[in-house]
């Protein structure tokens, strides 16, 4: 397990912990003051600054992309929606290439249109998946299925637990060539007895793409929008970090935190001062 | 798979559906004008009302009792805790006795104390579990253990899947000579990729003790108390309630609605007759 003292070069930083603060190329630029060693940015914040110009800060600030957030949502109510979802999930790997992004996360998408079908939504995640897979590849962007928390199984990814995510990988990619793999968000998988397992085996063959921290905050007051800093909640962090790490994974160790009531309302600044502190201290 | 349409004498009410309005012996009286087969009622409840009170009233109203809510929280921050928990689950397994309960639901507790210890919080709730299921057993009270939605786990209950509720069973009654199984509830299950495999094994052992229904709402507005009513949200019932049945199960259907925002604000008639016409219809 590696020491994270005087590591601020394996952290990246979601932009959506600083969101309602700066826009992305404030974000890049604190992210290099601050010594940090990576970024992932979001869709929106890239169409606000243009992919290229994003592309270009990133890369002048010597960041690296530990993802691009986010690909996925491939449910829908009609071939329409789910061919659209499709193209749309090409361009994101369009420009998670043009950013060197290490992988494009991938959210599968919740119920389409009021469906209580969860077992054709799963067959539309992987459908949607093996038909972009190709083009993921091609481009050198590995896609990462990050299960999402049961609670938002719904509305937002009906993947949910980290052996559904690798269960996806195995039948998309049986021969192990690549191009898909999984990001273990702390937040997500926290709870399951199984994550020990699960992490081993996602290690194993090589699919962990992406390590996530933030905190489970008690209690929690919204289901989206309320995780805690590292260190502030329930979560055991280290544990799950040094299990990602014994099972291979080196990467960047990305800090992502949706928090409307208070880290977003918070100076930017001081939002990055005590996510380094503690990223060096608890993570 | 049963045809609900004209079998009210299986649904059974839990008593926190409509708390806010009726005291218990109302909810008794209520039950059985609109020929409901069951109750399900909280301590509180019973504290108010007596349990002796309570145990004469629900018999004279001819109702069984699905199941008391509720036993557990067994993890504590020390050994006083631990032995006051296991204590006052020795009373509740007497109350249900007293009322001829089916079950006595059992949650396993949160972390105690800010711990972020998961898997000593696991092993607190296993041995609580030993400890008091030889007082069950005596007073024919089965112990079911109910696997709450992984929401829950930091603060409420930290077994969260059916899986790990089934393997307590089996590592605490390895010879199923009985007195303890699990509560499946469909709001805290429903998500699971391994719902339908889970239901089959505890089926198998003769686990299941107790089935309850309701629904989730989208948007879920709070963890806890924003449950919809049964066809207004994303839960195939039906399909979960076909499993659980093929599985063995025969008993009653409990219908357990937490809604501060909704039905709990509704008069106690009305909520009891869309019950009702809910049961027959999309449950």
């Amino acid at each position: 397990m590696r020491d994270l003292a005087d590591r601020l070069d394996l952290l990246a930083l979601n932009g959506a912990t600083v969101r309602e603060r700066w826009r992305l190329p404030e974000i890049v630029d604190g992210c290099a003051r601050h010594g940090f060693g990576g970024i992932a940015p979001w869709r929106d914040q890239l169409q606000v600054t243009g992919t290229g110009t994003a592309a270009r800060l990133i890369r002048d600030a010597g960041l690296r992309v530990s993802g691009l957030c986010r690909g996925g949502l491939l449910t829908a109510p009609d071939e329409a929606g789910r061919r659209a979802a499709i193209d749309d999930n090409r361009r994101a790997i369009d420009e998670a290439a043009q950013l060197d992004a290490e992988c494009l996360v991938m959210l599968a998408g919740g119920l389409p249109g009021g469906s209580r079908d969860l077992r054709h939504a799963w067959r539309q995640v992987e459908e949607g998946l093996a038909a972009i897979l190709p083009h993921a590849r091609a481009a050198g962007v590995p896609l990462a299925i990050e299960p999402l928390h049961p609670m938002y199984a719904a509305d937002r990814c009906c993947v949910n637990l980290l052996s559904h995510a690798l269960d996806l990988c195995e039948r998309l990619d049986p021969e192990n060539q690549g191009g898909i793999g999984v990001a273990i968000d702390v937040y997500h998988v926290w709870f399951d007895p199984g994550l020990d397992a699960q992490i081993a085996r996602a290690g194993e063959a090589g699919r962990i793409l992406a390590f996530h921290v933030s905190d489970w905050r008690v209690p929690t007051r919204d289901l989206l929008l309320d995780r805690a800093m590292m260190g502030d909640g329930a979560i055991d962090i280290p544990r799950i970090r040094g299990r990602v790490e014994d099972a291979g994974y080196d990467g960047l160790v990305e800090v992502e935190i949706f928090s409307q009531h208070d880290w977003w309302r918070r100076d930017a600044e001081e939002v990055l001062t005590i996510v380094a502190e503690r990223f060096r201290t608890v993570v």
